[in-house]
């Protein structure tokens, strides 16, 4: 179990940094003026609901950059299935350091815990049929690395993180295109340019461009908004020569039906961009 | 009608930043690969639910900070309600840029739409009875002002917006300043030593504490927790003797119960922190 | 006391660091090549003058900057009242990291105290008068924070930090809204847009603006570059039912007069823009 | 003329951004809620003392920083002297804009202008000695290249703008070294580690040292704090094998005589730490 | 053909921020010191060797960031083929900012030039065998992604750019994996937990490696430093199940006989880590 | 013998963060995918060329950038010339945190031992005669300071950093300049108004030029691509009263007979834009 934030390089620093400045701003003037510097306090961080905890190496460095003499020791790992009132980590230190940084680590772990629930809700309809929960780039800007953590925390899988590493292929794209052989063009010219260490993906709509994606040899086929007995149809054709991915309409209610039309990945934007905060709260005491 | 980003430097233009940033990484691929460089679009930004518009400004950053050369026109103002199949912006441009910048802007604009779009909905269930819907600081990290102003764009007011502009005495401080008299204290001691520029606000959950509150003259009073009955007995206590806000507890079903309380203010952290997100979609076509 | 930089984040470590960037630039040549690394030194910091200090976080976390291995050593607190001759720091560490960072926290020391000072000369005059000292936002580019915790030290009180966190509606404002009640327009538009957090200030110059200001209902009530009869008129008119601020011709010849108006605040500009600094030196001997 | 801030790099405008961010934090309250986006202002700014006006561009940029719609031109030159009630600039825009720029871009031209005015006045003293007044490194953090900038609108020179522009050797580099012969050690090691581009300075305090340093041949020699017979005697010594630099005790009252010593140079910290601000206002009328 | 530096956001500006900074210092004291603000001058870029251009969208974006005045005109386009005499970009400006921007721009122009000529010499060498030419991440530091670009510009494709778009597990990885069937836990576990979107790299050094790395289904199996046998032995056993990479000892005396192995791709860090600068120079004319 | 990143602050850390940002990226998937966290391992530094090492203290400072808990131990200092298979540093730490550190470490360390390798063979070419070796402007973007001491690890000396500590007055400005006794207008206009801490150079192509120079008095006299004949009269008439600096088709094998003409410096641009990298690897073992 890790104590504390581990120090390494993260990448995802950055949005703290912005979430404390954006706070913080000139000064915490409620805690400067009512609570002496050399209080001292102890924090428990209890949950308020059921979920999956995602973030707490987050929060651990947030109270660290607030002052690093706060020490913050987490009692479960992220990825741990919570029930209501668990306490998830404690915090000591100088009381002014905990209060100002209170609300930030709360935002972060809250919101991340809830992806990371939410995450877990959709893998757990789909148990049994060997499709993957994955999420989109649909997430919260500046929270793109932790929300990915944070799905696979929920047990989910990550698609490509950015731009950059992962061709994918969508309607914008074949629209810019235009023509005859679309999907063909797009697919020939992706492997001609990119980089040979990623796979490419095309997003079809009808089974005549499934039919093109295969024959032009896409590594993966995203199919978007088709019916279930579509969908089925597809992963016919397709019969392993790509993964298959499916997009649109994925609900709760929906989901383990469109899993059980044999598709490879199910993914889905409400992973990060709608769900819920998970309900979490800090209590102090002096020590 | 403004027609793009005004340019005016605006202090949320780090959060955009950061996101283009996680978004585009070392490039993206993708287009760069399958769409030549001189070929030019035409998008439309489609609204496929009903809500509140906000956040347009932030999406024309976007779209500015992407490639100059876009031009961005928005067909309705922030804060606007608008229905199913809405079209709410165009934009021109180089289609590699276009397709660059699309999925950062839209991401920015659905979440702020739905902040507004459900602000907005608390603000109708309260009409007429004089009280105000207010936000907090459960705001997602790095997007405050941005959310901040979502919350006004969808008929909501402003509470202070960080720890720096606003004296706001809650029970972890009451628990760090700790003994008999503690809410006088920590009121005495914020008159003392914040600057006289901002009012100094206190965080009650008891009659007694209300009354300690109204004697140390605090500017506001936040009852947090409090029954119905309850928080009209505090109404009745305070009598006009410093404005009254409401917290805990606080949904779309119990809302207009608290306001008749007779209370001033209504604040709500699910506003910004589990709003879902407005369903908004970028068309592009050849130009 | 404390020994050295807190380590606390503070929001004002950025000028420290533009500070040491245009100081050392691409490094130290003279230290570099004549002192030798292993060399080590222990300073002294001396006061050659009679003052209030400020500013000894600051120059401890400069030392820290450019090398975490100096230990900082604060002999007094901030806000204390020294002779000529007062040691009010050691220091000992690498002599190559002394020598580069002399220069930038002496700065920030001298500018500091110098701010202190002055400011503690105006609160000694209107002593015994209920009248406090305050800051304005004629600070130098940069120091803000600094200067304002400086102006605290020296005995005095804060103003707004900057535009964020009060509303101060002035002669310029004024001049941009226009019309008749323009001073009641302004304030009424204020309350109703501005967070209910903050406080409502209004400059006026003549007692008809006064009179406006009251009904309205302002918090604050500046009374600018007014005569002394001038005030004392406004006071009596105002009788409580706001704060009285004043400003304009503050010098330590005329500040007791003023405060013997009967205002509850004096600002002055000059506490930041025109303080000298204090004379303080840095004295080196091997170790 | 220039015709408002150039556009060029300047080195210089990062402390403006600073200023800007710590001024404006989350927005600027008070315009926002009072004045309608779409009122537009003239503004003129009024010099209220006599001076050297300096850091033109500077405010320039401040507004561009704001918003690049403002127009802003100046009237007369950096370096100008300017009496009681000049027009130095005017601008047109945004009345939200210009209220938003107006005291950051008043907070540095009146530093400057304060710091070219004093400088002036030190150089009309020693007019016709064939001595140059130049500035040192106890500059205001941040403004370093700018108040280096008003020295010289200021008719003063430059000495080296950091640590890594210049060697000088001053007496807490001699105390690191220590032993005999320290100066002629120092000026050798500098002389073979150095860029061979830059010149070698030294400090002494006794004619013993100012012989040693011209031995070894220092291109500068810095004569501190010594008696005027003792600056006479060292330059007849020196004799033009080296420029001779005075420090050290120079006030307005002294510095002539300090000049017929036949100094090369005189340098003085308080051109820029202790240079009292120029009185500067700006005036708004709606266009 | 471009004209000047397009304004798209292209993600490698920092490099040339960072440069600029480096040389520029805290002002350019020859040019402001020699050269009058009002003169303008006109520049040519001239080769002075044979090779292939690569950076001119960098170098435009240089000269852009010192004056946005400068008018730079790119006469050839990048990966184009240059005779010794070519003229390649005028540009037209203020001298000053000309003569300061220069020194950087042709410090990038250089050296992104020598990659391209270095890269195109090892495509020509191995023209009609089907294999490609790859660079590697032993790329200059801040320049990866105009270095990969220069590589694609001299003929050239790209490997993974970084750590996130591409798995690539080598010997160290294996060492720290440890074990029987190494090769094959790696590749079953990064299958597992990263990005379906990516392809999955091993390296390997036997051939008992090579059939491993093929049951194990690798994307692409990089054989490190084999013999021309072993490598062509590999060929036939991976049989185009995989893609094979071929790196170590490679240059332009072997590269041919790799090829000829029938590997897909040759990779070699010699293309960016140790190519020699295109000699090319700016002469100016005054205008 | 230092034990790692002494932690000073450098002012090349800029650079580093830059290579490890473009590096990383959102993460390393590869080592995240198939190294469990808790594996620790040891890695030694291998030469495999003989060269002159630099960069030590960077590639110390690299590691503990990507993970503070790693230990780096150099076994060689800066400068040491070493043969194939030396071990010039170890580490110990966390087998992700290493393999993640790994490249950018290594980039660094082979391009600046490059450096200083080059630059040794220079300075042994002209070893007796009495002149320096020096370097140019003509450095890596972003690795200017690096280069510089990699420059005086070879044993080579410094020219000045960049334009704000040195006047170097070349071609281009004498262009711009034009007109008659341009070489001595430029001077006598630099020592006007530079700091005089630093030296005018100016560089000459003709014995007329030469003379125009020496009594203009500038301080340093650049002879640029002067035949030996030419140099060699160009020295005889300086005759001691400036620095001579040699410059242009400066090679390995022309160096010395340019040494030999009597000139105190040669400059090339070679050493730090073609310098070849020293090959060097690191070897994991677990732990």
């Amino acid at each position: 179990m890790l104590s504390g934030w581990g120090g390494g390089r993260q990448g995802w620093e950055a949005i703290i940094e912005l979430a404390l400045a954006e706070d913080i701003g000139t000064g915490d003037v409620t805690t400067l003026s009512t609570v002496p510097a050399e209080t001292r306090a102890h924090g428990s961080m209890l949950v308020k609901g059921a979920g999956v905890i995602s973030g707490l190496q987050a929060a651990a460095y947030t109270f660290w950059r607030v002052d690093p003499s706060i020490e913050f020791t987490p009692l479960v790992c992220d990825g741990t299935s919570v029930e209501y009132g668990a306490i998830i980590a404690t915090m000591e230190g100088p009381a002014r350091s905990l209060l100002t940084g209170e609300r930030v680590a709360l935002n972060v772990l809250q919101r991340l815990s809830g992806v990371a629930t939410l995450t877990n809700r959709f893998v757990a309809e789909i148990e049994g049929t060997g499709a993957l929960i994955v999420d989109t780039r649909k997430t919260t800007p500046g929270l793109r690395i932790l929300e990915k953590t944070a799905v696979r925390d929920g047990g989910g899988h990550n698609h490509r993180v950015g731009l950059s590493d992962g061709v994918l292929i969508k309607d914008n794209h074949l629209a810019a295109i235009g023509g005859l052989y679309r999907v063909t063009n797009a697919i020939l010219s992706a492997r001609a340019l990119a980089p040979h260490t990623i796979k490419i993906e095309v997003e079809v709509t009808t089974i005549d461009e499934v039919i093109e994606a295969v024959e032009a040899k896409a590594d993966i086929i995203l199919l978007d908004n088709m019916s279930l007995e579509m969908m089925t149809e597809a992963v016919t054709i397709i019969d392993g020569r790509a993964l298959v991915e499916a997009s649109g309409n994925v609900r709760l209610e929906t989901v383990r039906a469109i899993a059980e039309t044999g598709v490879d990945l199910i993914s889905s934007g409400a992973l990060t961009h709608s769900a819920p905060a998970l309900d979490i709260s800090l209590n102090f005491e002096l020590t």
